[in-house]
């Protein structure tokens, strides 16, 4: 490992042999806590180069430097599945000199496996480097769980860098990434604060309304006939996902049903039941709290995956392919079952797919989950804003009123009925919520286009003006 | 999975959409319990296929169908890194169309890493196969530990056939190859023999002039001063080695020393070291033994490794780097330290270099252990028949009176001598031996190439001829 650890992050953006325009990539897996993105940015600055090529699977309000990089040219242009805070607010005033290329955590490395999006230098985040140069993300003080993200840049990138706070003097059990993919590794004082990498729980929504959906959408699951051995569930880490998740999981215990697995970025609440028994597994892409950073390092049955055995359509088959069930979100849905979830009504970005079509092309039943009015808006609309997933791939809307099934699943709304779910036409939901809140006015259309938006299987889906 | 298993091998043959002339792979963790290879070909035979390429990272006397194959069109060419039994004598004799293309362990993940070895279908003899499709290599009758050497096959073929004797109704705890990379599952009735997978136990010979090359080998490695903490080590499974281990272990108990690792195909001898704490981790391409497979399905610090990691050059950095010491065979040895593992001193094909020129380019000290005359002929020889192992590899040799170190480093063969060592020059031992048992007579070389030896970088260093 000696030979190739560099002094500084300087020395080892040298080694990299950078140039303007090159691209380099980050993972996420430090979310909002995260310091690397900001120091190479902040490196990359002080050594001159211009229109770089940020390839970072999602962005967080931390990143702050990312915005002023474009603005001062460093940065040209940005590509991620994901971005909240001043970086979605620096897209949406044009600080990128080209249109951001959003993707999908399934799409992203589906790119990078087939030579699509190529990376130059790809910066991991590593919050433990063994011995011999072996990245680990469940040990040191920056812990995070699953590298998964970061997996597809380090097999193909032509220079890798791991970037680390914290060096181990043994072998971790499980090794993220092998040091035959690593070329140069740095040690600096922080890769990332705590605080904002995990959160110290995870809670149930207390929220009367939110209650509300996720009984629904819980019964919907089980009208649905798939609550059976060997059930495959996704939800969020969101207080209403969660609540979905628990009302599931009394159904499971009161049925004696065993579960498969539980897939996608993962909390306490599903070590819980994976530790309880109601799963066999958990195959994790990405850890959400200290209490999945714990189960995957001790837990045989607590799997780290790659975002391409996650969700990438370039492999013969992905875990979210197995889902029985996925429960979404959803800032608009429309009459027929498009999803947005990049921007506002307004058309303000204001996250991104993230997995959110890849889980919804492959479960079962993709349930979308949100309140008929939000903030006195309508959640159901005519024509979503931007299309993140296709209506073809969305099964169920749930809200507080109850459920709208996609026509195409015409057996589907009939199971629900039958369960006694009430069951509208989307239609039906829509006029309601005008009823009771009226058209919104809807700012219009920008005229320049800040943003593409790329499905999962690299076709583009529909563009963000601004 | 359901949608991806196949009734019969042949339905999941007929999904690769086999052609004449297409290259099919196969692993060899089945070792000479194999029953796959020879399945797949009587299949192959019985669809009227001709001219296929086998791509197979051994093969051992079980494979007697191979050779039919050969014989009768139905299989043209090899490739391989290792051979023994009928299909080598069949080389010989020039059954297969085209010239034998012999690689290294490393070597060959390499070519297939870099597309410069096309798999149509990889046929992987999967040991257990779980509810996903995942495969894992140490649960079910056939258990034989790790999958490393089928893993880039699984990774860039084609079309990937898992043939199992065994479904599992729950998810191993280590995923071997993820069912991401699977097209189609079959189930046979048996995958293999095991007895001929594994041995019972691996013993430390009791010949006594094996144990006098044992000691001086362990003794030349502590005067090269590398019996020190961090140490890592590689020997064979042989008599030979594992005696020459357990001097070095003596001598690692004695000093307090503590190793990095152990590497390569693993023993229960190993796996004993590992317990007792002489060495933190094990890094496992293959196990030979029982002991081995049960380590790596129980401790987490036997880790399971692809032969990419473990040897390839196309990686930043491979396993067989970080050795200090690896313990090799040969059949001959000559004056400037070239090794033959692939002919006996006559030409015939007995083995191949396996993983034998990858360890010795990455180890710091490679050492030859080998009786000074085998069966009456010297091992020294003015020049080895076939070149496997280039000399400029190759530290020293230790025979049973002594050592003769490389003269590219002197530092070391004065090192051997402060210790009191006997070291000769090679030269002086070939002497010593030709004054015992006289200049053997060898046979001529033949005027046919039947088999081209590439090195682990994809050079051609030799041609064999019969």
């Amino acid at each position: 490992m000696r030979e190739k650890t560099a002094a500084t992050l300087r020395q080892a953006m040298e080694a990299a042999h950078l140039e303007d325009g090159m691209t380099i990539s980050f993972h996420h897996h430090l979310r909002n806590g995260d310091f690397v993105l900001d120091m190479v940015l902040r490196e990359a600055e002080a050594m001159g180069l211009k229109g770089l090529r940020v390839a970072a699977s999602s962005v967080f309000p931390c990143h702050g430097r990312l915005a002023r990089a474009a603005e001062r040219g460093v940065v040209a242009g940005l590509d991620t599945n994901y971005m909240s805070g001043p970086v979605a607010a620096a897209v949406a005033r044009g600080a990128f000199a080209e249109p951001v290329r959003f993707r999908t955590h399934g799409g992203r490395p589906r790119a990078i496996d087939a030579g699509e999006l190529h990376i130059d230098a790809a910066f991991i985040a590593a919050p433990a480097v063994d011995p011999l140069g072996n990245l680990s993300g469940v040990e040191g003080p920056s812990a995070c769980g699953s590298l998964g993200y970061a997996m597809a840049d380090a097999a193909h990138a032509d220079t890798v860098i791991a970037v680390t706070d914290h060096f181990l003097d043994h072998s971790p059990e499980r090794i993220s990434i092998d040091h035959g993919q690593v070329d140069v590794v740095v040690k600096v004082d922080r890769i990332g604060d705590p605080a904002g990498i995990v959160s110290g729980t995870t809670k149930v929504t207390r929220d009367p309304v939110g209650l509300v959906i996720a009984e629904y959408a819980a019964r919907a699951i089980e009208a649905a006939g798939l609550l059976r051995d060997g059930f495959c569930f996704q939800t969020g880490a969101g207080g209403a996902s969660l609540a979905a998740a628990s009302f599931v999981r009394e159904r499971m215990r009161e049925q004696g049903v065993r579960g498969r697995f539980l897939l996608g970025g993962i909390t306490g609440y599903f070590v819980d039941m994976l530790e309880e028994g109601l799963f066999e597994d958990i195959y994790d892409v990405q850890c959400f709290d200290l209490a999945a950073v714990r189960s995957i390092r001790e837990n045989a049955h607590h799997h780290e995956i790659s975002a391409s055995d996650y969700a990438s359509v370039g492999r013969k088959r992905c875990y979210v392919d197995d889902l029985g069930a996925v429960l979404l979100g959803a800032t608009e849905i429309d009459l027929d079952f498009n999803v947005n979830v990049h921007t506002d009504s307004n058309g303000v970005i204001i996250g991104g797919s993230g997995g959110h079509s890849d889980a919804a092309a492959g479960a079962e039943m993709a349930i979308i989950v949100a309140p008929l009015l939000r903030a006195r808006l309508p959640i159901v609309v005519d024509r979503v804003r931007t299309v993140s997933t296709p209506g073809r791939t969305v099964d169920a809307l749930v809200t507080e009123y109850g459920a709208a099934v996609n026509p195409a699943r015409p057996e589907l709304a009939q199971r629900l009925r039958d369960f006694g779910l009430p069951v509208f036409e989307i239609a039906e939901l829509r006029r309601k919520a005008l009823a009771m809140a009226g058209e919104p006015v809807r700012a219009p259309q920008g005229e320049r286009e800040v943003a593409v938006v790329e499905y999962r299987d690299g076709t583009i889906i529909d563009r963000i003006m601004a």
